[in-house]
């Protein structure tokens, strides 16, 4: 029977397909019951977890070692007992089988039945094994939903799931899920931004649909308007198909602005760089009429490999570069990595506790004379073939700066003197996204040619907050105030010293952010070329007049939802 | 016979001991010869460094897993293959045995053969070869002095070294290293920090000390003039005699100021409050004459146990502490704790890849409310015996304040039905250490009662430089351009809103930093109470309408050199 639910929309598109529902991983489950020919499946499901959980107990305790193994180890071997505990196990099956309670529902019975045993007693020791009761149930609980995670949404389905975090957007959408449904979240999360990002529909804030929609039940989302449609009729496929033309002609419509200027209605001309690092980056970035390539990643050419590559290698790729751009600008940025990511790479870089704060970028550079001269090295050779500018990746002071700017001149002289082409005056340019470059930019602007503002690490230092830690996706937000405000500060203080800015993080490529960023003062966005046509429509839509008429209002607001209300209004306007 | 090398005092004291001496870790080794009696001890040091090797690199090829294990086994397994490789390792144990060779040289010029051979030849594998085994000898090499280092400085002795790690500090100080001589290093440099902090000489810009001392010469040094002696005369000694007896007096003089108080010389009074932890902590701050507990942490009631510590155990600390400081204030911080501190402690936290950045301090707090609220239970009811502050670790935003408050509140309700004597209004503090925090302070500034500036960690987040790796000890440092704004805006903002704002990083309890901290506009320190009568000291000396006068120039530094020309002028005036 056809029902309609409501949610917002966060990312746009329409999607038809089979739902694939993902209940929340939450021992506070609802009483459920299965069918009875599910019952054996669910009982080899939970014997399953249950052997995940003690194969990672005894991986945990082959991997203890300090000073305290030995009473962490009589911990582990303590629960790896419970595993085998008659008095925990016992009755779980029977809860499957005989009642038909689902193994999750299995799970809390038999836990609160245990735990009101014990917490009877008057015993400590027995009071404090319900924590280890409780310890070795949600292991067991998260083992059964680790292995749904893993075959939730596949190609042609969409996913109906309580929340998302931002590492699974990429995966679903790699395999082929046609749309998503949350039930919780909001548009301005990280995972709306990668989904719009992706072209992935997203309806948010939709929680009817998780409690009343099945699996395999034919399911209809609008990613514009939120609406969600299970069992849809002759009209709404009718409606569907409509709206799905509907986008391709919006998509064409969007494919004329390739031509056209990236102005603002009151005929201010932004510049729009495109983020590239394959040759069908660069392609795409020149169709689509970017002012230039504003940031070309070369991390690609290190990773994956056991040997560095050579400066011929490097070379060809940066010459090819500059060649696709045809006269227009190629800012290259020289190797971005850390422990973190050099894994499997020929650096061979030492494990850090925390590889995010750790040797990465220049500071990695200036360590590794050897890599990064052969890098410099490559790229002045392709400036023999048209402009480029060089972007120095985690600049936080002004030795770095001096350090690099030395090795550049230094490496140019060699050149010349071996016969190559090198241009002159080749504009050096820093990342700024290491939060003391940015406050205290005035100390290092004079030897900038040019910034480029990351915003994605930039945001994770100033918050604080892991962008790779899902479970702190809700506080990596460009939406503080803190943000907002250094970034005014960074693109004014640029522009006194007469030093182009650009945004190039993820909420440079969200035409959902354009008003905000324009309001900052920003003249300059570097983006996937993606997303190029779309901030250049949100561009020509903008008066920025009246955006920077309404910027005091924004650098006030207190919090997230202030600066949300600002972005409602500017949209209303 | 008596020399005499010149250094740079970085902390008091005076020494006499013997030398050790730690030569750099670097293949560039002088040549060097040993005694024929010595041949066998380092052919066998050598062999032990190749064993060490070998198991390293079968522990690595355990560990792998993913998408490149296969590829990147392969290069180790080469490498291991290279440990057993003739070509590599013969002759090795000859240059030593015959040759005389310590196991340094020996490897370099064992590399430079193979090297040579290598590079003669065509084949571009076979040139390539010559990194894999650069990397191996690298290895064995580091191996080789890691196990120096573990060995290196015991009780009674001088370590002289190229340069030391912050985090050799403490470890050479709890083993009885008396002083301490480098041959690089800055007396602002995070090892001098600690070294003052923890009282222990030290010397660095030495570095003919490192070239011309043995091992077990007899040393003398003076932490203050930086003067190092080798094989002192009997003068020397008479006068290191009357310098030890100098630092008692200066000592007993100083444990006069006890009873005085922190006023600057033109009469405006700053308070100071000690950090603690331990019973000794709080009874030396009251000893002291400190203000009263600006930072009690808490962390030590949860770690190195399985379980939690349960509410009436934490409300006997915290009551204890109350009582201690006999009516001063108490400002204790809640649970700051991540999963980098959390192995072994009863909160089963979850893995993070950059745990720095990950859920920690409130964000666990208000993530894990039993916890929270048993703690808080425990600080609210031991306000019945004295005054106390609560001060909630790693805020970032106004929610975070917002769902403390109201969970305070909620307690104190519950506190005062259940017939316990709560404290009315108990002030609320946010540390000030997540840079969004210290920059939009004015957005959350209604929300607290005072606040404390972290800034160790607020130095680790603004210079994206994790405090705790030793290859970024000199990037993380608090004589950045960005901190000192960054304090100064933080402490001018709490001013203007008539909220008590203090500092309770390491450099709150270094005398160097106490101008500057002065002239930044700080009238509160939070300090060890090891530190407290040196600090007071420091104030007691400074003229604060001279400091605030030239505080603008102070503001106005590019780099650390001119922060620290501005520190050294203060010191001259």
């Amino acid at each position: 029977m056809r029902r309609l639910y409501p949610g917002h929309g966060a990312s746009r598109g329409n999607a038809l397909g089979r739902a694939r529902v993902r209940q929340p991983h939450a021992l506070e489950v609802a009483e459920e019951r299965i069918a009875p020919h599910q019952a054996a499946a669910e009982v080899a499901r939970l014997h399953e977890a249950i052997d995940t959980v003690r194969a990672e107990l005894r991986d945990l305790r082959s991997r203890l070692h300090g000073a305290l193994a030995h009473e962490v180890g009589e911990f582990l071997d303590l629960h790896a007992l419970l595993l085998d505990d008659p008095e925990l196990l016992q009755g779980l099956d029977g809860l499957i089988a005989n009642e038909l309670h689902g193994a999750d529902f299995a799970l809390r019975v038999q836990r609160d039945r245990l735990a009101a045993v014990f917490e009877s007693m008057d015993d400590p020791y027995f009071r404090s094994r319900v924590e280890d009761i409780d310890h070795v149930i949600g292991r067991i609980h998260s083992a059964l939903h680790r292995h749904d995670a893993q075959v939730t949404g596949v190609a042609g389905e969409i996913l109906v799931a309580d929340s998302l975090a931002p590492s699974e957007i990429a995966r679903l959408h790699t395999r082929g899920v046609l749309g998503i449904v949350t039930a919780g979240g909001s548009m301005l999360s990280h995972t709306a931004i990668l989904a719009r990002s992706l072209h992935l529909p997203l309806v948010v804030g939709s929680p009817q649909a998780l409690t009343q929609v099945n699996d395999g039940d034919v399911l209809m989302i609008d990613g514009a308007t939120g609406l969600v449609i299970v069992d849809p009729d002759a009209d709404d496929l009718r409606a569907h198909r409509e709206r799905v033309r509907e986008g391709k002609r919006e998509r064409r419509q969007l494919h004329r602005l390739r031509r056209e200027p990236s102005r603002t209605v009151d005929g201010v001309d932004i510049r729009l760089y495109a983020n590239a690092e394959t040759r069908e980056d660069v392609a795409e970035a020149h169709a689509l009429g970017a002012a230039g390539v504003g940031l070309y990643r070369t991390e690609f050419l290190f990773l994956q490999r056991d040997e560095l590559p050579s400066e011929e290698e490097q070379f060809v790729a940066y010459r090819d570069l500059v060649l696709g751009m045809t006269g227009r600008i190629a800012t290259i940025r020289t190797l971005d990595i850390g422990a973190d990511k050099a894994d499997g790479s020929g650096l061979a870089l030492p494990y850090e506790p925390n590889p995010a704060l750790g040797v990465r970028g220049v500071r990695l550079a200036l360590r590794r004379r050897e890599v990064f001269t052969s890098q410099l090295r490559a790229i002045l050779r392709a400036s023999g073939y048209g402009p480029i500018r060089i972007l120095l990746p985690m600049v936080a002071r002004r030795e770095e700066l001096l350090a690099a700017r030395r090795l550049v001149r230094t490496v140019a002289t060699r050149l010349r003197r071996e016969g190559h082409a090198v241009a002159d005056g080749i504009p050096l340019g820093a990342m700024i996204e290491v939060p003391a470059a940015a406050i205290a930019l005035p100390a290092i602007i004079d030897l900038v040619d040019f910034v480029s503002i990351g915003t994605n690490d930039l945001v994770q230092y100033l918050l604080a907050a892991d962008r790779g830690n899902d479970a702190l996706a809700d506080l990596h937000s460009p939406l503080h105030p803190a943000v907002l405000q250094l970034l005014h500060q960074v693109i004014t203080t640029a522009r006194t010293h007469g030093r182009p800015a650009a945004v190039c993080g993820e909420m440079a490529g969200d035409a959902l952010f354009t008003p905000l960023l324009l309001a900052l003062g920003l003249e300059e966005f570097s983006l996937h070329p993606g997303n190029l046509l779309e901030v250049r429509r949100a561009i020509r839509a903008q008066e920025l007049a009246a955006l920077r008429t309404a910027a005091p209002a924004l650098l006030r607001a207190r919090d997230q939802a202030g600066i949300e209300r600002w972005l409602a209004a500017v949209a209303a306007a």
